[in-house]
């Protein structure tokens, strides 16, 4: 299975006064994850939106485990964990210098125009993403 | 059932270039809504951490309709949707000024020691808060 | 003079773990203010963006007096502080609930294309907010 | 004089519906700058924070040349721009992959402690910044 290694280093600006990183900051690091994730299989994000074309999340779940901390370097790890034609279903977990998971999760995302937020059908609009893709999911297997 | 209503105009701050609300920002809007929701029953979260006691998240749902964009103003309904005396879980919901809904969501929030990240009893260290979820959760049943 | 007043309750996220608001949030404040001063003078900055103009800024300073906390709610003031035709200042000060003066500062805004970044003429394009930016600059003299 | 060049890749994030990088993250990135500039000259702000003290901004000023975009990798370069025993001023340059100039600016800072935002004096309690950052000015000269 293909997976991505993306290290980030704990923002100060990602803490709060919790003293640990706030919750929402996991969302911005999968993200960063699966822009790295994507260029790892060889495709560009910032590139299909110049496209005109945008992948929207409408699902995302979140388990947290142990709280991130200034200081602290944590590797995301990103793989792909689903792809219907339709659908692109991402898999992560963030863990810290210790190998110990802090957080893992998924997110869902349709390809839409970026104009009216209609679907898109990657199969006619990125044929090549779609490979890429729907190989993955079926070597994955 | 007891649902606080908190209006939110969006910020530039939170579109990203897609052109809508980025997904991570319906997190913050979710805390906006449980400060709220808390005060309307009579709590205040600030309160309960200057007694060295902090309540993070331990999982968050999100579910994504439709996007909110710059210029609108969104309406975030909470609710406690379960209280089990060690795992609190909010719902949430969305909506724009046409009532449509844009984003769900629940998290399910614990409470610990500040220092420690240990576990806490409601019940022992903060009774009122633990009678009155109790007979809110008992009410809505 | 006119003067917008915004009032802003503090997100539990604009935290850092210094316990106060994160500095970086007064230019997101900044911003608040400086879209309801433009609404409170007739205008509306999303119509503008919407024309395919934008207003980034290209100067910014600010000071801080004393720190924003959780469970506050603040002020922000917002004016026009000058205006020659090319690139508009804003001025601002953020106060807390006891008239404390935490944050001052000022923006200055130039007019662009959203696809270019090439400058445009407000007189030309926006004849009605030159008219009322000189008017408004005229009067507090 | 010392530089501390760190590189950071534009998180989706990091953007806004004007396509291009909001201006607040500036200031967000001169702290990861900072941060890695304090690690350069042999210190870390973390341990300080351990002591009980923190070092808040007083005053910032940013410049804004031209704007990042998602897709690009910046350069954060940051040195010591002043020092007096009281204040210490750093300054930033934010460059593109093209060495172009894309935002400059300073930020001064002072230390107090966590608990009551009083001033501390380097020179007492943390006497190894102290002569680090007195040195630092006076080869600078």
């Amino acid at each position: 299975m293909v997976i991505n290694y993306t290290e980030v280093e704990v923002r100060y600006k990602e803490t709060d006064q919790m003293g640990v990183v706030h919750h929402s900051n996991y969302l911005v690091w999968f993200e960063i994850g699966r822009t790295n994730f994507i260029k790892q299989i060889g495709l560009n994000y910032a590139e299909m939106e110049s496209g005109n074309v945008v992948s929207p999340v409408i699902d995302a779940q979140l388990s947290y485990k142990k709280p991130a901390r200034y200081g602290e370097t944590v590797t995301i790890n990103t793989w792909l964990d689903d792809y219907d034609g339709v659908r692109t279903t991402y898999g992560y977990s963030v863990k810290n210098e210790h190998d110990q998971l802090l957080v893992t999760g998924t997110t869902v995302h349709v390809v839409v125009s970026k104009d009216s937020f209609k679907p898109v059908l990657l199969r006619k609009h990125h044929p090549d993403w779609h490979g890429i893709y729907t190989s993955l999911i079926n070597e994955g297997q």
